[in-house]
């Protein structure tokens, strides 16, 4: 008995990982197809594929079709290119490096904003028939998307979020896939998955992407915890539809993103613990009827873009829109904590109030003990300074409170209970058709 | 210097791991042992064994009694085998793969249902003396028990979660153990640990066992994150007895499982932000003067089993025994959403109102802002097909609201505080002795 | 192409691993800087260095300047060196083993307790330019600091948590850095990283170091996840200055520990859902301005010293002091519980009723349902024997309820909401500039 569910992708005859990994891996799974054929009604084990640290380009999509997966590199590799090439190319000369590194995958299908996201797939799962195709692993190595093209939604190409280019879009359904501990850069489409059943998304860095974390058509009892994430402007750092039983949890999402967490029609779910932070509003949606879902614990933090290159870009949402924005029933927002930090006269629409919470449409919504802070800043220098921006995030004193909607309810929502998330004088709602208990006010 | 501290039981001389793995683990145990012997009073610093993708028989327990070993292989390689016995064997041809794979061992220890569990186990872990065995890890393999057999239980043998094997037993106090990536199916029990001490069960998928996780004996200082858990409709899906300071937090447990999560005799420990499915009552059990506890953060669903080769199987509990169920004091029960979807014609005992928390006995546990929502479906056709289910879990809307009782607190059970966990309709509970703020009704 | 960014220390030819380590790696990352400089304007994916089960003794600090390096072994390793310490040494025949293991580092740097941290460390990362030096992993060793020695702080050298020993020590701005399922034990400093941002560190086991993870400088959108935790009487569990967007969630965190938890100037973070467990006061801090802060679903313990040899031995603060302890303002206090098991003949000042939250100065902060349990235990023998802990850790019953002040708000604190965390009994604030809503008082 030898390892011979073992590979490593740059000893496999069979192609020049460092020229086309795809080709290289494409070959080792054909390779485990053969073999494990062999053994008809008994076991087909899978196997592992090694990536060892280094450069891979990637000229062909990887396509997998069976089960039991596993593919592993040592090293997400994640450096920000955001930063690099909105330094300026004279200065490259000086960097340390260039590009993000780790066993690090460069994907180098053609480049075509807004296409199909499967064709710009670099790994591309798919398989239908009876079982659905179970136990993929992705571990600990890097897809790179390179570059950035334009598409007119940004004057510098490299800063568009957009090159058709996916990470790992998984087409079929699916059960017990795992990705973990990887890095995604400077791809339009970070992870893309339709019908998943207990996925587990976890402890990965997918930032500088399009969009991170997309679960599509259906799917149930998953999780996506503990992760680094954060989008672009255009997209969503976390997105979900018609799943129910998903836990989002312990996850640190920063900017920008155009959502932090958007859930189309998901139920009986969680958005718990999580760190959420965002230059625009919407930051959490729970849209297109979600319903029955939890939203507790969780830190959000709204206020202005600080990076130069991005002054002026945002996802096009007034401030009264609402950080958390529901349509759908039954869902419960507990013992979260909501700071606004603006700078009152840019808030849009003029002379708007901005609005925390905002309940669009649904009924019998719980909201209990959210506490929301809103503070007015004078308007900033921003700096694309890493020390500037920690600057921003501390600067809590010495500024003055700011009037605040910390809870709106719309006609069309109804029945809901708002508990301690706010003052009489910060509660917009039909208390005719709405149940309030306002928070003690301080009387000072 | 070599490598003398890694293993490959593929290539180990003694034994074949294809015909018995585990007489290969219990030789190169034998051989840390007699190597590091030598350096008697200095560092025995254990190793590391691995086991790459492929089937391997185990006829022959895993006896571990050395600190410092690691069992590591590249692949979790679960697949549901419940789904797969349950479709015709005619249709089996037409399946991609039968069998769980990755790295994944197959328990060919005698069947024997409801046998000392010690006995039927793979890996059986016991050091007397001192200092209990430390940083003993199992990583990324698949532990199979293949089959369960007839039992009474159920008509199908292979639907009754028994069979007496055991995936991981530790007989003795151990320290900073940990089970992280791993896959267990068809077990009667996955992990059994007796006394332990800071471990940690993080990250793994273990699923279609008649009990999980079991923590026994006694134990403190330990973590249960991060799993894919659903266990059979006989056992727990997580189990500890007399435990402290246990965190058991941003687990996604699925049904069945008697229980999801019962604590017997444990203190000062959490429940939080865990995502929680089951379809019976007793979901969560602080039982046998369970105390000081904190169950915060969770979403529970309770529905109806779905699939036809379940219907009419349960735990045998009625509706009134409440989903979160305490017999002890002074624990902590904030901001839970507790959704009960149910037939009301099916609802035991007949004509019954439904309990989502229920204290039986002891004394100021502390109940504040639970959200309970309670629907009334109409009896749904069960279907296996995994679409189905997920249609099941987001039918949210159109649905009558149910009557519910949120909180039921027993005679035996007093000097409660339930606050904003139901309104006076919904609240059952002697007032004289328990205080009780009402959730704002709404007078619509 | 081969693996020529794979390395392991066994087998590197300059130097001899088991001798010094440090030796070993240094020549590595040498040879890894020589090899990459080749691809000027290309990548420098970095690489890993494998360090099997083994001893490897540390004579000379590893420094590491390149991006993108992985360090992996295959052990965690902790043993509790403190147990043994404290063992008779003419019982030590009698032992298993006498020393952690695992893939274990033996820091032999000369032991200068108070010395500079930096030169005191295994591992120092120093980088300074652009872009700031990235991914860099530590995974799944051991770094054990061997000794501790005399400094006057107990009589016992090894129970001093003192020897100038850092395990890792980031002195430069650094991004996406990782260590993951380390262990680390009798450091003086365990983990000690400036001006992090997008750091992970998650899944270890850090204890008997004098401070676990220390937070330096500044930093932004970090996360501690998920460990198991304990410092020494006189360090900290968890530190972090100037940081914002910190996620601090899921760890369990075990005495000693002058803090469990202790935040300096961070703004906008989070402490959610963790288990915290300390023998003294002062267990979570938001000190220094430490504004805009959510600590939610925390279980925190506060009870007495049960050890021989650390009895007497305290932080040194009085029970007044507060189990939270909060200089800040606008933080959100909710849905904690605490308990506080303590003999009131011991509580000090003698005769003062102990304090569970206390706010010294800031304003705004919002406090709600947090439920603290108070208990009046006779003083019990102290065991060094685990079972002893453990039922310490699990009696809860048969004990008196202790009066307690559940929050106290200080003069310099104002604006405070104080929602149902006390009765009017148990809450000591200014009334006229604070807002309070009592628990509802059980009125047998």
């Amino acid at each position: 008995m030898s390892r011979t569910n073992c590979y490593d992708v740059t000893t496999w005859p069979t192609g020049d990982a460092a020229d086309d990994i795809g080709e290289v891996i494409n070959s080792i799974i054909a390779d485990v197809k053969e073999r494990q054929k062999l053994t008809e009604m008994g076991g087909r084990p899978g196997a592992v594929i090694s990536i060892p640290p280094g450069d891979y380009r990637l000229r062909t999509q990887v396509t997998i079709d069976i089960s039991f997966l596993r593919i592993e590199g040592s090293g997400h590799g994640f450096t920000s290119s955001s930063i690099r090439y909105n330094v300026p190319e004279d200065e490259w000369r000086d960097l340390h490096e260039l590009w993000p590194g780790g066993s690090r995958i460069l994907v180098d299908l053609p480049p075509d904003p807004g296409n199909d996201e499967a064709a710009g797939a670099a790994f591309y799962v798919a398989r239908t028939g009876n079982p659905r195709i179970s136990s993929v692993e992705f571990s600990n190595f890097c897809i790179d998307g390179l570059h950035f093209v334009a598409d007119g939604s940004h004057p510098d190409p490299e800063n568009t979020y957009a090159n058709g280019k996916t990470g790992i879009y998984v087409a079929d359904a699916n059960d017990s896939f795992r990705v973990n501990e990887m890095g995604f850069v400077y791809l339009e489409h970070g992870i893309t998955i339709y019908n998943a059943d207990a996925l587990s998304i976890h402890d990965n860095f997918i930032a500088e992407c399009g969009t991170c974390i997309e679960l599509r058509g259906w799917g149930q009892a998953s999780k996506i915890t503990d992760n680094l994430i954060g989008a672009g402007f255009k997209g969503y750092s976390i997105y979900a539809e018609n799943h129910g039983g998903l836990l989002v949890t312990a996850n640190n999402v920063f900017p920008r993103g155009a959502s932090s967490v958007h859930f189309a029609g998901v139920s009986r779910s969680s958005i718990t613990n999580n760190r959420l932070h965002s230059f625009y509003p919407g930051m959490v949606v729970l849209g297109a009827g979600s319903s029955e879902n939890l939203v507790a614990s969780n830190h959000l933090l709204r206020d202005a873009e600080p990076w130069t290159p991005f002054l002026g870009i945002d996802n096009g949402l007034d401030d009264e829109h609402g950080l958390i924005r529901i349509d759908g029933s039954n869902n419960s927002v507990i013992g979260n904590h909501l700071s606004v930090i603006l700078d009152s006269t840019t808030v849009t629409p003029l002379g708007a109030t901005p609005v925390a919470i905002r309940l669009t449409a649904g009924r019998r919504n719980h909201l209990a003990n959210n506490h929301v802070v809103a503070m007015d800043v004078s308007s900033e220098a921003s700096d694309s300074c890493f020390a500037a921006q920690v600057d921003a995030l501390l600067a809590t004193d010495a500024r003055d409170d700011m009037a605040v909607v910390t809870v709106l309810v719309d006609p069309r929502s109804d029945s809901n209970r708002i508990i301690d998330s706010g003052t009489a004088d910060e509660v917009v709602a039909d208390m005719a058709v709405n149940a309030f208990a306002p928070t003690p006010s301080i009387t000072v």
